[in-house]
């Protein structure tokens, strides 16, 4: 739908180039708005999910996690409303045949105008071909994905491809409540993948057909619920701050009253300054009061008793949930787009040359560090082999031994890799390494077997 | 299919209980022969894969990792031969109208017999209902799901979910070998989700609709695919080995070659002792060369070269794949059936009472280690949290003050749980816990201050 900005052109070709994520299915011509991790893309979208899993399961006494089917009896989503209201209302232009969803067409022109279309859609003009007055009456269109499970393809074997991980965990509460031996309040957590039918995905890894989710349900008690909501929206705004993002391009968007879900009380987004063409703030994740919506639905539609008998106080409730969603994807393209630097650095004439660096925290870095001989000699290369593997055991380790130094540092500057480990003619007789910081570039000279321990004091939490 | 034995009988019901697995969608009656992972479930799948990514990718530097897209362009699926041959022969017994694979009754047959059925299905009951000579003539059945993209459920938007992650990484090949600058041989790694439109799913969570892989692709030169291929089929069985499986309950399985598959010169398989009551054995992971069957078929499709140009000896060809698939779900009940012990602890009054213990290695134990203050007490409550809140920030660890240190203990052995620490009244005094080791039932007084030390020199690679 957006034309790309500028820095994402740059992070697109460089994701590329780099094994960060390549188009998917490319040798045959793509599949539209379809995106797979190269070697370098895995290992730092696996970093992102740890720290999540870390911040708020791991480390927390009142969350747990789950990991619950991608594929779930189809009455959960007749139960959830999904098979009813996950619907967006899809309009052509009728000059270029372009297909849009009606309610972003309006956003992005609230969004350009400072106030909604006064005529709806006979006031915007088609993004793709510019055509005045051409949309038809918007449709709804379902945005779940369905398959047939069974020998033949009739309604009776239909399922749903899960459109959040969130009704996972509400069908688990119980059991989860009880083997866990969990009373209220408590959370249950969980990464996964997600599917949405979308109609117009697009702005790279931003908004795609099949995604990755991080939420976790908080269930506590009625009348709690706002000031857990609020506790949740401050604690994950901090998580982005605590992992590098600049605090100026991150703000929050409160859901207007009368554009919210059919399950929430209040909606809170954390947005992010992507810089989209077609738009500069886009959301990383929602933090939503979902209520007793759900499991007063689920407990409904199953007969099962879904409510929680408080002993302390003696009384029985239905919890109220906090669930904050985020989306691992545009989580990590929000990161890497923060991360991106251009500075400048002496070449190896000492001149000043640009240079590209992706600042990121050393927790999401793919590689932690890189071993690099200073040449390809059969003095040098067993030591620096040598040290690689040693290092493997503990991080994700580069060993580069094509070309110059210079050109070297700067390959792995521009992934994020927080520190270069060069083996020199020096090494061998004082079996000392040349240490290099990625940001500040300064050297440190640390002998071989004080490296390990030396790295590990400046790679907490990796 | 086969009737449950009582060792999975027991495994079943304390996954239940304890929150490793659930019936999916249970409070819905469930989705037949599909399972949740619960929070002790979760982290032990994770575990798993951490250690085959450990294994496999990080520490190898002839591996790379990859995260491809669960739906690719339909022309993949074309091209690799699942549209046309990743069918099953479907039978069904006309007594009971249950549906079965032939291959997989005549299978069962053959294990039982000692010989194949003289006369096909005609001599074979049916395992549901016991009736002879009621099986239909078996007809064709695709094995792989299907959904539609787009607005329109017609044929142009017709995707299929990948039933193996492999084709993921073959067309993934060129842009890995070229962004990752990699020299022949080298392999690509990846875990991910599959999903099989599975006639007889069942066995709990040895066969699924919807499971996980771990599979690598190791790219090599022909000639030298033979001699990769027994090396992997080594590295691969120590590797169970080396995480704590029983060898006598491990064999290998060489594919006779009338029944490989349209894409492999040899598959040799890793089996497990499940003893499922319809078979002692099942497969843990299959190893085979797919020669260069999908690279050419993937070349050849899309018009793509993918052939490597071997500069060293200036000769070019199409790489031969050597691939270890192991299931993640599967590797996980075998793992934790072979754990699964019973043997006798002294009860309070020092009576030998049975004790159930899943001797898995500490790496793939859910909770590395509980905290467990010896009574609910305003000293000694705060002591523990402090001390289960330090540990947290290393490993999952469990918090539990309810009910008697011995049930306690007893609780932590039926999950696995290597270490339990005890904060008991002399705490106040000596600043020391009492850290009991899982199988030996030992215990060690040590001091608050090292504790942590401890157990990081007790729980390697952890």
């Amino acid at each position: 739908m957006a034309a790309k900005s500028e820095a994402m052109d740059t992070l697109v070709n460089l994701a590329k180039r780099r094994g960060l994520v390549y188009p998917s299915s490319e040798i045959y011509g793509g599949l539209r708005a379809s995106w797979d991790y190269g070697p370098l893309g895995v290992e730092l979208k696996s970093n992102l999910k740890r720290q999540w899993w870390r911040a708020m399961v791991q480390e927390r006494d009142d969350v747990v996690g789950l990991d619950s089917s991608v594929i779930l009896a189809r009455e959960v989503w007749e139960a959830s409303g999904h098979v009813d209201t996950f619907v967006d209302p899809l309009t052509e232009c009728q000059s270029c045949h372009k297909r849009f969803r009606a309610d972003h067409l309006a956003e992005a022109y609230e969004e350009k105008h400072g106030r909604p279309p006064a005529n709806g859609l006979a006031d915007i003009a088609c993004p793709n071909c510019g055509a005045k007055s051409s949309f038809t009456e918007p449709r709804t269109f379902s945005g779940l994905l369905s398959t047939y499970l069974g020998p033949v393809q009739d309604e009776s074997g239909r399922a749903f491809l899960r459109p959040e991980t969130a009704q996972g965990i509400f069908i688990n509460y119980l059991n989860v409540q009880q083997s866990a031996r969990r009373k209220i309040p408590f959370g249950i957590g969980q990464i996964g993948k997600s599917f949405r039918n979308e109609i117009t995905p697009g702005n790279f890894i931003f908004r795609t057909r099949e995604f990755e989710q991080m939420e976790m349900e908080y269930f506590c008690k009625p009348g709690e619920d706002e000031a857990w909501h609020q506790s949740w929206i401050d604690t994950r705004m901090q998580w982005y701050v605590d992992l590098g993002m600049t605090p100026e391009n991150l703000r929050l968007f409160e859901h207007p009253k009368e554009k919210l879900s059919h399950y929430a009380k209040r909606t809170v987004d954390i947005e992010y300054r992507f810089r989209f063409a077609g738009g500069e703030w886009g959301e990383l994740e929602g933090i939503a009061n979902r209520t007793d919506f759900d499991l007063t639905a689920h407990g409904k539609a199953s007969g099962t008793d879904l409510s929680f008998f408080d002993q302390e106080n003696n009384e029985r409730y239905v919890p109220y949930v906090i669930e904050p969603a985020a989306g691992v994807d545009r989580a990590m393209l929000a990161f890497m787009l923060d991360a991106y630097t251009e500075d400048e650095a002496p070449n190896a004439k000492g001149k000043l040359e640009k240079r590209a660096v992706m600042k990121l925290d050393p927790r999401l870095s793919p590689v932690k560090v890189a071993v690099l001989p200073l040449s390809r000699n059969p003095d040098l290369s067993p030591k620096a082999r040598d040290l690689a593997a040693r290092l493997r055991r503990r991080w994700n380790v580069d060993f580069d031994d094509a070309g110059a130094i210079g050109r070297r540092y700067r390959r792995q500057d521009e992934v994020g890799t927080p520190f270069c480990v060069t083996v020199d003619f020096d090494t061998l007789d004082d079996s000392a390494v040349t240490v290099r910081e990625r940001d500040s570039m300064s050297q440190q000279r640390v002998s071989l077997d004080q490296v390990e321990m030396y790295l590990v004091e400046r790679l907490p939490g990796c």
